[in-house]
């Protein structure tokens, strides 16, 4: 196991019917900014029981976060906080609202170009207090300080992060999640599942632990997530409370901790989603599966221990159990409604050479958890994914 | 999965050379005081690397906390506190330095009887910070809020617990556990082990993450326990590593969350140890495997999945699966070196009244996750543990 720091100080609040405990969590003297997306929210619930619980409190609103969170968007957000002193933001959606309100905290308290926090990775000693009501499982936004913004100008989605980012509290209600387009649904399965596989499919460090959470998780979304897209007029409160807190635990940090990372499929799938504009969730599951067969060398002590733990492949020899557990990982992908072939998304073969330039401008030429994906090496990949 | 809140802000710095981080977590101008037990940190280098990491703050020191720590003893850390208006308790130790060190930290701003601290759960709105420096990886004390003291004077073992007594930071390094008696490593690995299956024998309540996180715990222990006992002179830093942070896991409060718990079998041995001087460890291991037998109508599914998946019992009749689960946990426990029957520690069939009545005097009436081990059964329990 590697030396390792964890501190996660967010509070989870998880249930049914927990939304009304935010009023409990913010002073009252603090004036609010809710943030959320395109205002589903307000169709199934979400708004009106956040606005109920927070009667008595000064809030404010800004909508609008897209999937895929905008710089030039979430700037007029960080100019209506600077001019409203904003004391505490309430960011209410998925993934994109969390993080995208994440930014807001950090640049509202930053002086200089606030996009030096994704480009230059300035340091910042501030942002303001956030919290969270989660209504789309996926990203684990809602339980650690990181964050992902894309610029559309130049078509740049990049990553930041910092302890002063973790969210003080996140209500995860299950119920919340039973008015989600299947599509989202399938999307936050995979998206948890790619989150653990960059954290556990490395080379071994004896971290039995950290494998054996990596496993769990990987198990319950392998079992609970297609009971997640059957009968969907009728959800299972069960179902959806373990593929929410599979989601968060994902990228909570803990599993993480004292072992190699890999990440290298999130960077290609970042590229792929700025340029083509494909489900972040939908472009990692993409890649996923070449990244397992164009570095199975590397990756071989792993990639048995998964098939053989995840995947139940006991026999055969060596090859072709790192065959099926890839072929496994690709079909479970495709269970769930997520295709996998960059042709599916009408991405083409002489699309490859600007997603390799995009890399390279952003300095994403040495990735995984042996720095060894080159640009030629994604080249490959990518031209597997076809 | 029922409705939880989880908030766990301990930082845990972890690893080889790591007790020096200790002097950036607390502020220099903090008044310190040390705790800790027996003097075997004077021994093994712990206390020299402490007091150099704090060169430049004002510290004192408090030793002689025993095993099972007193009210009696640390009533005197707390008037040595107050008198020298001590800022910052540092916990140097074990479970019991650690579980000690909370109730000085709470007592120390407590007005009136602290002892009510226990005997009436009396609230507190105050806690002197403290830290740790982890010695033996065990109860998990380094971090949660929880503590278990004795008063010396009716031997009653109590719990108390709060938020504000979760340790600011942790540092747990493997190489300080190279020096433990083989008595201690075993007693963690049990007491680790019992932890664990506190929170999840008990009834499904479709909790999968719960569920496999505590069988990836418990297949922690079962793989590495062992381990440690072999070749102590060149101890293994993988396999420490790993039993210690699965001590820790077992016990900071997230297998327990959305799950119902048991505890029935912690209750019953607090009252072996106090009476009977039984370690505390050793007194847990002699009453679960009864405990799973007297209750194995109430927890038959959860046996079942704990046959399966922890013990790779597969065959037989349902009945005979859970025998044989049973009798693996107790074969588990003596593999390590700690008996599993009254009769080996000179408990007798007529000493087991007395441990009713003191069951009884501290309201341990209605006890596990169905409050149905009522004395009687706790009786039923000892008896068949002879």
């Amino acid at each position: 196991m590697l030396n390792f720091e964890f501190k996660n100080p967010t509070k989870i609040i998880f249930g049914k019917g927990e939304i009304s405990k935010i009023a409990a969590e913010i002073p009252k003297d603090q004036k609010i900014l809710i943030t959320y997306g395109g205002g589903s929210i307000k169709k199934n619930g979400v708004y009106e029981q956040v606005m109920q619980a927070l009667q008595g409190h000064e809030v404010l609103e800004f909508s609008g976060i897209e999937p895929n969170p905008t710089f030039e968007t979430l700037s007029k957000a960080v100019t209506l906080v600077q001019k409203e002193n904003v004391d505490f933001l309430l960011a209410v959606g998925g993934g994109s609202v969390l993080d995208g309100t994440k930014f807001i905290a950090a640049a509202a308290c930053f002086e200089g170009d606030s996009w030096d926090l994704l480009a230059k990775q300035a340091p910042f000693e501030k942002a303001l207090p956030l919290g969270a009501v989660l209504t789309l499982p996926a990203t684990g936004s809602e339980s650690n300080g990181g964050s992902v913004i894309t610029k559309k100008a130049t078509q740049t989605k990049l990553p930041f992060g910092s302890p002063l980012l973790f969210p003080q509290f996140s209500v995860l209600d299950p119920t919340v999640t039973y008015s989600l387009p299947e599509q989202q649904i399938s999307n936050g399965i995979v998206d948890a599942f790619v989150h653990v596989v960059e954290q556990y499919l490395t080379y071994p460090v004896n971290a039995s632990i950290q494998d054996r959470f990596a496993e769990g998780l990987l198990l319950t979304l392998i079992e609970e997530g297609p009971k997640a897209l059957e009968n969907q007029e009728e959800p299972n409160y069960e179902v959806r409370a373990n593929l929410m807190w599979a989601a968060t635990m994902a990228l909570n940090g803990l599993i993480g901790k004292g072992v190699p990372q890999d990440w290298a499929t999130h960077m290609i799938g970042h590229e792929l989603t700025a340029l083509h504009g494909i489900d972040h969730a939908r472009s990692i599951a993409i890649i996923l599966p070449n990244m397992m067969q164009v570095r199975r060398t590397q990756k071989r002590a792993k990639l048995l221990q998964y098939a053989e733990r995840v995947w139940n492949i006991t026999t055969g020899d060596e090859e072709a159990i790192i065959d099926q557990a890839i072929q496994k990982t690709r079909e479970f992908f495709e269970s769930v409604g997520v295709p996998t072939r960059l042709g599916d998304y009408g991405v083409k073969e002489q699309d490859i050479p600007a997603i390799i330039e995009q890399l390279t401008n952003h300095r994403m030429v040495k990735l995984g958890e042996q720095r060894e994906v080159t640009p030629e090496v994604s080249r490959q990949i990518l031209e597997l994914s076809l």
